[in-house]
């Protein structure tokens, strides 16, 4: 027996159900399964590698999970900021989508998104925007792992160009990646119940469940949304979204900002999942969502970071540091949202969300081999009592060392692996100078 | 003409009254005071220098000025997180520093948060502790700027056992720094309202106020505070002190979160500076400062990351990213606290708040040489579209490359000069052990 790669010489945090702890661990990954997780028994030679990777004290952990995002976005970072939300989407994104969002674009947008993922720790993105085939080529090129959604909404999109073809393009878009890649699920998005009719939500729903696959849509986002809703169907989104039949266990519900109860009642019964994007919510100042209730009604939440338009960046760590810290504020109690469960959204409860839990989201015998390998040897993570704590309240992005997604390393040593970063980055700047011309 | 220093091929946030950005920059740093800046006018000939300095086409800007700390207390990071406040403090911090803290303990913590504020471009701190002669000493050796606070309180402290000798204590600390470094501010710190009589308050006032340096206290913090202070004496912590007469334009208030109209409209009147502590009054739960109110006050307003123990890292770059986010989704409105707003308390208007801002807290003509460099070629920092909103919504402390004090090198490419990382971390970890066993 020679595994493929084997982890060694780090303080393994497997996050499984009884959050053990493995000092001086060793991960054993063949196959791109996980084989063996122990503390080291004997020397080395017991663990027959392909390659030992040396931990050098630092923390072993499962790949974060970032389960709401717009990869294509990052070409927009900072184009438009501290803007009332109208004039920030009407005056800006918006026309730079128009002008500037073309397949070339979200492929070179979406492997930016993806370096800066990778470089943080994130080993599983979920995506949801326009000319999702693109997005997709460029995700598999990368090796990440992601679930995949073809925006859906009533208006000329990229790549759409007749929205009565919207639900049928998506469905289209579902089939050609279904069973491509094991790390790629095929995915349908549907923008929000303001911008989708109930014949579109439906359909949508429809399509995704005949495939299989997650639904996703954004919910009570904003105050002026539920008014909307509410105005038009005399309920608020969650319950309109039941009446019409489109939430149940694959269902994926993004900020749920606005919500009462009675709708946490009823994401809670139908077995939705909620996507949290605390920093969005905050810097568009959209509201904080009641997660510690949905917590509470035993409705998995997982972590997003959300477009980067809107944040402006894709690091899960700083998103956890937030969502800790924004809530206890809120609340006015410092226990809620404690580390453990902080990080459980942004592992194993954004993977249950995603519909990958029995895969991926924590250090397990049989899971897929998504690990990532943080360097401790630092003055702002000295000394280190808790690592749980440490990883929601002081380690950064940058701190993330290595990667690995299906045992497949992506990034060593803080280098990235496979991609070329200058030429990435080039690409990225170019359009960008672009877009800011015609902004 | 030479000069020491100039550091060229970047673009200058200047952070002068007019905001100039200056593209293809160049400043010019002789005896540690900036001679000349501006866009490069011919080949790097025309400015001789002992060193050239090649920022690699990223942001030359003022170093960070973080207002309120505890540098000793990064001994206890992440000791005890997640906790009501009450069970925090008298269960695990009070504790921990009444067996561990002792002037070496002082000065393996100091040491400690020193790197990680060079790291993170941090040039000037303002600390208020016990035995502050250990942190001054401590602080010394790495080259940092910093306004540096012996603690006053009622109880008996970390060197200073028999508390009607707090004041007296806190005078002679200030006699014996005044005047030994053009970096070192010596202060008083007044640990709060309730902690210390008025008869302390007054006399620790008028100690700093004879010897001409700043006079610092926490005010408002938590609800209790205001409550308690309010039984005793029937008014607000900031009427109270308004009432002792310790509020003028050398007094700098940390926290201020339970303020009313009539207590900014004291403090604007009385010239005194707030320091605002966003992640830290997160993290405890304590609420949520007006700062928005402070600054339409004219209040100048600084920002703090406050003591580990209740943050838990120093890095002012998420500081800010947490300030701007923070009061969006706490007022509804996204375009409170824009990017160069939060960017000034970090810079000129902390270092107006501690005195300084005649010599730091800008680059411009005759200030002194604190300046970092920010490595921009980047994932997570591409595009670029406003430098003044990547350093808020997007930078991190690990994207500083190089930080300058006084013109001195304190941190070049991401390598910390003259001091022993691996020694001062591995004494923080050995420190660490033990204050974890008697936990």
């Amino acid at each position: 027996m020679r595994y493929d790669t084997v982890i060694a010489n780090g303080r393994v945090l497997t996050l499984n159900p009884a959050f053990d702890i493995i000092e001086d661990g060793v991960v054993c990954i063949g196959n791109g399964i996980i084989e063996r997780v122990e503390s080291r028994a004997s020397d080395m030679a017991a663990y027959p590698a392909g390659e030992v990777i040396d931990a050098q004290k630092g923390l072993i952990m499962p790949g974060l999970v970032n389960a709401h995002g717009h990869m294509p976005m990052s070409l927009f970072r900072g184009l438009a900021d501290d803007l009332p939300l109208a004039e920030w989407l009407n005056e800006h994104i918006f026309p730079a989508e128009t002008r500037h969002i073309n397949a070339s674009a979200v492929r070179a947008g979406t492997r930016l998104s993806c370096l800066e993922m990778i470089l943080s720790g994130t080993t599983t993105c979920c995506d949801g925007y326009f000319l999702e085939d693109a997005v997709a080529d460029a995700v598999v090129e990368t090796g990440l792992r992601a679930v995949l959604a073809q925006g859906v909404i009533d208006f000329p999109a990229p790549g759409v160009s007749d929205p009565s073809r919207n639900v049928e393009a998506a469905a289209e878009y579902v089939s050609r990646w279904q069973n491509v890649s094991q790390l790629i699920t095929p995915s349908i998005f549907c923008h929000s119940p303001y911008t989708c009719s109930s014949g579109t939500l439906t359909r949508a729903k429809a399509a995704a469940a005949r495939a299989g696959v997650p639904f996703q849509v954004h919910v009570a986002e904003t105050r002026q949304e539920c008014n909307q809703i509410k105005a038009e169907y005399g309920i608020s989104p969650v319950k309109y979204l039941d009446r019409l039949g489109v939430l149940d266990d694959k269902t994926l519900v993004s900020h749920a900002v606005w919500v009462d109860a009675e709708d946490i009642r009823i994401l809670a019964s139908r077995g939705s999942a909620i996507v949290h994007n605390p920093e969005s919510n905050m810097k568009l100042a959209a509201g904080v969502a009641p997660v510690p209730d949905f917590i509470r009604a035993g409705i998995p939440v997982g972590l997003g970071t959300d477009g980067c338009a809107s944040n402006n960046n894709l690091d899960m760590f700083t998103e956890m540091d937030c969502a800790a810290k924004l809530h206890k504020v809120f609340s006015g109690d410092p226990t809620v949202m404690d580390a453990r469960q902080v990080l459980c959204m942004a592992t194993i409860e954004g993977a249950r969300g995603l519909g990958l839990d029995q895969r991926i989201g924590s250090i397990e015998i049989g899971k897929e081999g998504d690990i990532i390998i943080i360097n401790t040897h630092q003055p702002h993570l000295t000394p280190m009592y808790q690592p749980e704590s440490h990883l929601v309240y002081a380690v950064r992005g940058a701190d993330v060392r290595d990667v690995f997604v299906r045992g497949q390393a992506l990034l060593r040593n803080h280098e990235i692996v496979g991609m070329d970063v200058d030429t990435i980055l080039a690409e990225a700047k170019t359009r960008g100078a672009r877009i800011s011309q015609s902004d």
